[in-house]
């Protein structure tokens, strides 16, 4: 797969990527969606949420910090972003950590359409219907063929599934990738997995014909970048703000050169 | 105009800057006040807003995630203000994107006295009555002379009327100062604009008789910094946080060297 | 006090710290819990905020952007947290600026337990009862003997009480710390107290049971990272990233070498 192409393609695009995120990384989502060329927007009120998502070419919905009132914004903006045709990703943010978000996260499925589900091993496994938990918003082992749990819920959700992890996988239209790209400081510092949410519904509303290539082209793009951000970081407060440059700097040479993606 | 004397008295009165603000920027609107030496306030209950407002020299209003319950709290804040005869500054973040931004935003203004609204060109001169539309929160071209929107604005509502771009435009009380300081570099990454509303707000707090002046000096100052931060920055990410660095560090002989404002 | 024992201690449990904290600084305050090697979670909804500090070493209020239903959602956390029996540490975040936040901050001590008071000289004098007023969030002077008043806090809350400053205190169970680690340059930057206040109750979590020498060790260790942060950093802004990065490295030598603590 030409990786740099889903690069281009977003930079020439500059989608508009509406979200309704959590309040902890709100402003590492809108920021990483920028520094790709692309344009952020967060609006929750439900007054906006639906007209707002009508300008969008994407949609990223993140439950990190959920409330009832927040979670009725995201049905409404979904389903306007479902009208217009637009992907919608959503972030299963500390699933299987608390009952309140296991039934939310299943409201939402039940109630709009969702192309993307994103989360970490644990997370995912949940959404799948395993019988795993989640600490906090942390990754849990999960013994389980991480490939088959995704391929399940993919086929089940009629959606593509996306498990981050040091091999992240994404599942969708029958197909399989495997992203081998990114460092272990993602894993010390909070936004990584957040920001590749909003990476992935970036790439999404840049290439909608092709979700399962277009995040798993996001998370390559986004590795690769966190890869030449981690080789001068003193740390994983350095760390972050390279990020931020890196994905800024990064140029299609270099990222066919590093990327390690298979179908 | 002695730009450095407006940077002095902020140093010295270091003004309290009560906001009601956007949840993406609100950790910058915070700092970027607090590097310039004054002290930055984020209080949202309208159980004690107006109070907070009382102990302030200026209060800051964002609509930039505005919700129907926020924008009766900064209507509380705004009217305490008023009656204190502090400046405030409303910055019309995302103005024509959708029409319950733009109805809120006029509520807002007809229901108290905003001494200095803010934008980029898009939102502004659809705060002016012109028939643009904001895509999210980026500006759009704007095809009107962006000078006489400003001074109607500014005359219309007998405020003071800022527009940030490349060229920046402060109109009120019958002058107009142009700011030709800043770096491209500005707009690539998320949250400069909010923090140039914070900036004039505190500015703002220091020479409250003189709006036009303070906003000017405010930009001024503020996009110097932006410039020494942007010489050395490898991208967006550790520029945003050279930025505070440079503003922390920013001296009355640099600003009157580096200083690009004409009245 | 073998402070680097404490900080063993954190890396080796790596404690779940839930969070019910404030809009600015959230983001400061999940990332520092991180770096130090522990799990940050962030849950406000009142249907699972019990049930997420249930699965927690301890939780961390902070009513800095406080409103009526956000201090429920805290009550409600507490509540399960003092059931739980893991130590739960309030940030008195401008205690003495409005009516409001001494109100509500009554209302939390009498209905719950709070194991360990934390704020500036004003907000925890004020909380003690004296006529101090806070303007914002920022510390006044105050014209008493500070180890008096936490003692005194300590004693009529069977609490700990930590008085942050150039010199901090901390006081409960009938013992008293001074830290005298620590840099002018923490207080230029916004977030630093409240980083504070999460970092302390990451190490409650590990030594729940001697939390005035955790609580002393927490600022101890937090505190050295901030002065070898500071040692290279430009300014307020890469200080900031830099803390991260000392946190994150931080070692036991240098903790021993470098701490200045007394009991």
């Amino acid at each position: 797969m030409k990786v740099s192409d889903f690069l281009d393609k977003v930079r020439q695009q500059k989608p508009l990527v509406h979200h309704l995120t959590n309040w902890v990384t709100i402003y590492d989502c809108a920021n990483i969606v920028k520094v790709f060329g692309a344009s952020p927007v967060m609006a929750h009120a439900p007054e906006e949420a639906a007209e707002m998502a009508g300008l969008a070419g994407a949609l990223v919905l993140n439950i990190g910090t959920l409330t009832t009132d927040f979670v009725e914004a995201m049905k409404i903006a979904a389903a306007a972003a479902n009208k217009k045709g637009i992907p919608v990703v959503l972030d299963v943010c500390g699933a299987g950590a608390t009952k309140f978000r296991d039934q939310k996260i299943n409201e939402i499925l039940e109630t709009v359409n969702i192309d993307i589900i994103k989360g970490n091993a644990s997370e995912v496994a949940r959404v799948a219907g395993r019988d795993v938990r989640t600490r906090g918003v942390d990754a849990e082992h999960v013994d389980a063929d991480l490939a088959e749990v995704a391929q399940g819920l993919a086929q089940s959700r009629s959606s593509t599934a996306v498990i981050t992890g040091k091999c992240d996988i994404v599942a969708g239209g029958g197909r399989i990738f495997k992203v081998r790209n990114g460092t272990e400081m993602m894993s010390h510092v909070v936004g990584t997995g957040c920001m590749a949410a909003s990476v992935i519904g970036t790439f999404a509303a840049a290439a909608p014909g092709d979700l399962s290539s277009a995040a798993a082209a996001a998370l390559c793009c986004y590795e690769v970048a966190a890869e030449i951000a981690a080789a001068g970081a003193d740390g994983p407060g350095t760390f972050k703000e390279r990020l931020f440059d890196a994905v800024f700097c990064l140029d299609s040479e270099t990222v066919e050169e590093k990327k390690k993606i298979e179908e």
